[in-house]
């Protein structure tokens, strides 16, 4: 899965937005987004704060445009998981699978986006968008119960709070270069998910 | 379980260090520690920053005794599981449901922890101590695989890592008045980690 956003290239080589995000995001999540100063952006940056505002309007601007990385990704995965219809197990397959790959691939934003504290109308709105993929995933799992294919003693939105949990804890201890790649590491959490720890029904494991 | 860490009163009413680490850690949560000054958290305790002092030596000691509640709390959940002895199966039932007991009670202290940016001396003595319990863990894991009672195709420390990674996300969402109380989400939480999501062996969940 590649990142859907990419801005055109504008400014001097090195300074293009993407580029430029990448370290305004370290910024956002070494100091938290309402300690992080202009200053202290083009600080990092090497460049002069009007330089930063030839690329970004504003510091809401650059939390908006990092956190689409994250959420419209999210989305994406939930838009496509419907559009291939099938059973809910299939989807919820395919949205385990693939939100595992979003955490890896955009864990940086998605980072930015688990510590919010919502002090701002920004913030606000990408916190209402997680609260609607929570929804859309439970209520793939409560199809998923409909149909028969997910256990029947387990609240649906408790499953969905579960698994959204364990996958964005992901982001916490992932590294692109540990030893353990993203599509192992989505078949790993696809296995837990499914079928938990225990070895088989006749376990003690209860 | 109750907070193992009760320090004697002392000031006037309404004024114990119990009582004002609350308040401090929810300005330490909404701004990040390290935005923090000392004038915001005498100004939300409605005190002089003499008074502050009074109780506490520094911020550093604040944060010390904050992280306290989580770190001593989830510390000992593993030390009275090993003293228990008995199977490793039995073990990890114990602190799975024991830690999201203490995810509820110390959510504040715990939402603080899970929230560090490792900028300082006590918070990289934290992190460590966090380290140290994802290990202790997974050496549980490893025992249990040892002993036959867990899966052999999943990784001891990837099993650690996600039931810590559910287990710590309770905190983003739970809330004391909600329709879930600790004893009944302890229950779901080990519901699920013991077995997953699927209906049975038979169903088509893979």
């Amino acid at each position: 899965m590649e990142s859907s956003i990419e801005a055109p290239r504008r400014g001097r080589p090195g300074h293009d937005q993407n580029s430029m995000l990448e370290v305004i995001v370290q910024v956002f999540t070494d100091h938290g987004y309402d300690a992080s100063s202009l200053g202290m952006i083009a600080s990092r940056l090497g460049l002069s704060k009007s330089a930063v505002y030839h690329h970004f309007a504003s510091k809401a601007e650059m939390l908006e445009i990092a956190l689409e990385r994250a959420l419209g990704e999210l989305e994406r995965v939930f838009d496509d998981a419907e559009a291939q219809g099938g059973d809910a197990v299939a989807r919820i397959r395919y949205i385990v699978r693939e939100a595992v790959l979003v955490a890896c691939a955009q864990q940086p934003y998605l980072i930015l986006l688990l510590r919010l504290h919502g002090n701002s109308e920004v913030e606000l709105r990408a916190l209402e968008r997680r609260r609607v993929l929570t929804a859309r995933l439970r209520e793939t799992f409560r199809a998923a119960r409909a149909e028969g294919s997910l256990r029947d003693d387990l609240d649906p939105g408790l499953a969905a709070r579960f698994t959204f949990g364990l996958v964005n804890s992901l982001v916490e201890w992932y590294r692109p270069d540990g030893p353990t790649p993203p599509q192992a590491l989505a078949q790993a959490v696809l296995s837990y998910v499914r079928s938990g720890l225990r070895v088989n029904e006749t376990t003690d494991f209860r």
